[in-house]
């Protein structure tokens, strides 16, 4: 049985078939730069197939042919004859607002929602919908879902989610905290809760989602109880060309005494900041390269990045009333040591203990490690979140049913 | 040895005459609605004296017409005869941003950094400065002193000041947290020092600064190593009204999708919000007595108020490694009984744990409560806070030296 997933940016479309009698993955592909003169297709075949790469540029003028090309190089390479051939498609969508609290299959009033929520997340909702009313039209008898990225934190209580502004902001619109990243959290505590030999519904996680974008959340049960995102991705930890926390009087600040327009505010905070401000880099690898040799800035923007997880933990800690484990994910949990020694740096009156050896173990195979003390009261695990998979298995339990 | 405390705002002028030989309030004076039509004037001779409050309306212009009646309202009550058998003077000054990391002696180049620094506080740097302006004029042969809400948290170091922003806006505009409150953390965290019977250079403690402004801070060793609120006063937890932490997302959320100018928004966030925007009252005796009574967003109010300061509470032990004591100051954090309570519930299992009844048993005098279980690991104390009394002991520290 293959099921498709589909994430539809702007200007990108990324794809990842399944077969899921193995959960091997068939194909990986990514077209980029869609409506620009020259985009970028490349498709990945994975060793379970014949092991290739194939990439191409050429014009894609837009998503219908963007979408037209990836069912013809899955089919050029024989991993999918026909569309018909697929048993359901997954569409990551980015907000769900309140309307959604899991994923749901997807009909034409599931899609004037996600359209009516474009307000919240405008750059990805509509382009989430593009592919989606695409696909519609390629595959139309194949039953297609739309898995949220906020769903999984629509249980955060109202302590956890009310913002301290006037009600009717929240009233009339829907300003709350909705938290990011749900579908890696999803994945992420199901493996921590069967790694750890515990019933997902008896358990207190702390996970630190730290990828291009970087967040923290609070799993109490299975349940997100608190998330370091907020109405948008903007709020948190320190990302790669994102502010994070921030006071808000510094955007009155620079608006009244630099004479800066919103709308430039607001590019210098999503685009120009973070990491990137800090030391003038956004790749986690570069920054840790450069700090070991010395760049002040660079061990700054280090510096900055960790002890704020360092300070999510604790207050998620304070949140659960402790936790069975932390759990680092996504490309710089997975992979930086040093962000995870640096966040859990000094932390053992907390029952925090990282082995340094276990730590730097990196090993070769995407598995789930733990690098605690035999002494710490948590553990400490790295698990590679696949939030494709997570999608793919959605669906399929929404086929089943 | 007489000492004058002043604290000069926009329109209002508070005032406090110490006896330092020991330690008593001769007289606490406050003239508000300066150059309004009608001005309001208050003077509490206490207990010391002969207990009395005079009250009066009338014209007061000007800051010097102010400071005029405030020496005429000591002379005819006989707390001072004349303005040279004052020692000393303290002026509460609120930012004093990088240039002051203690209080310092007020010379010419001292008001021009003050003034230098304004645009940091726009409403209270230049109305401190009249205050210390005119009463130059008053009293040219006494000593001054520059007191300042910023200057102890000038021990933060960089990874916790640094906002994820271009580091040119550090350089170039001093955007960094700097914190407020200050005076009332030198003067807690040294009693909180006394009563553990510790050396203040091997202690551990969280402070909670809950008053009309409310910020929370962590000492180690007697120096503060970080701080809610950040480069302004909005940041941090919930305040009565004033938003504190909020995704700065939601500002460009409202500027794009609701029209607001960023003057409005920022009266918004000021003034409007916080526990007032939540449920409409920012008195906590009102929200308390009205969550008591079943009011679900006066119970809203309080639950968000109390949440963040229990996040903060784990996200300083995080950065503390742990506390010897949790402090709670302030008019809120000194007498609401069930602000402590929930601020505090459920965190056992980082050694925390109210009792509940210790809790409730205020008593009448202002001094040092412990309101822990035995079985606590740390602390938790409740320390009555002395802003003026705090600055008349720097001013002497000064004369002395």
């Amino acid at each position: 049985m293959k099921i498709l997933v589909i994430n539809s940016g702007s200007s990108s479309l990324k794809f990842q078939l399944y077969n899921m009698d193995n959960m091997h993955v068939l194909a990986v592909g990514l077209i980029e730069q869609i409506g620009e003169s020259k985009s970028r297709l490349k498709l990945d075949l994975p060793p379970t197939q014949t092991e290739q790469t194939i990439t191409a540029q050429r014009k894609v003028g837009d998503h219908e042919t963007a979408i037209t090309i990836m069912f013809d190089l899955l089919k050029e390479h024989h991993c999918l004859d026909d569309v018909n051939e697929l048993a359901g498609i997954g569409h990551r969508v980015v907000h769900g607002g309140e309307s959604f609290s899991k994923s749901v299959l997807i009909d034409d009033h599931v899609c004037k929602i996600i359209k009516a929520l474009s307000p919240l997340a405008p750059l990805h909702n509509p382009a989430n919908l593009i592919g989606i009313r695409v696909i519609q039209k390629k595959a139309p008898k194949t039953p297609q879902v739309a898995v949220f990225d906020t769903a999984f934190h629509q249980t955060i209580p109202p302590k956890g989610y009310t913002y301290g502004l006037p009600q009717q902001l929240y009233d009339e619109n829907r300003i709350r905290r909705y938290g990011f990243h749900g579908t890696s959290y999803s994945y992420v505590s199901k493996q921590a809760a069967l790694h750890l030999g515990k019933d997902i519904g008896h358990t207190k996680l702390i996970v630190l989602h730290l990828g291009n974008g970087t967040s923290a959340t609070a799993i109490l049960n299975g349940n997100s109880i608190d998330t370091s995102m907020g109405m948008t991705p903007l709020e948190g930890l320190l990302m790669g060309t994102r502010c994070g926390d921030i006071d808000a009087g510094i955007i009155f600040y620079l608006a009244r005494e630099t004479g800066r327009a919103i709308q430039d505010i607001d590019d210098l905070l999503n685009k120009q900041s973070g990491l990137k401000g800090i030391c003038g880099e956004n790749d986690m690898r570069t920054i840790i390269a450069k700090a070991q040799t010395g760049d002040s800035t660079a061990r700054l923007a280090l510096d900055v990045f960790c002890y704020r997880i360092k300070k999510y933990i604790g207050s998620y800690l304070a949140a659960l009333n402790g936790a069975d484990a932390l759990v680092f994910t996504g490309g710089i949990g997975e992979n930086a040591n040093i962000v995870r020694e640096l966040s859990c740096h000094n932390m053992n009156s907390l029952g925090i203990e990282l082995d340094p050896q276990k730590n730097n173990n990196q090993g070769t195979q995407r598995h789930i490690r733990e690098i605690q003390t035999t002494g710490s009261n948590l553990k400490i695990l790295v698990i590679p979140t696949n939030e494709e998979l997570e999608i793919a298995t959605q669906v399929l339990e929404h086929i089943q049913e």
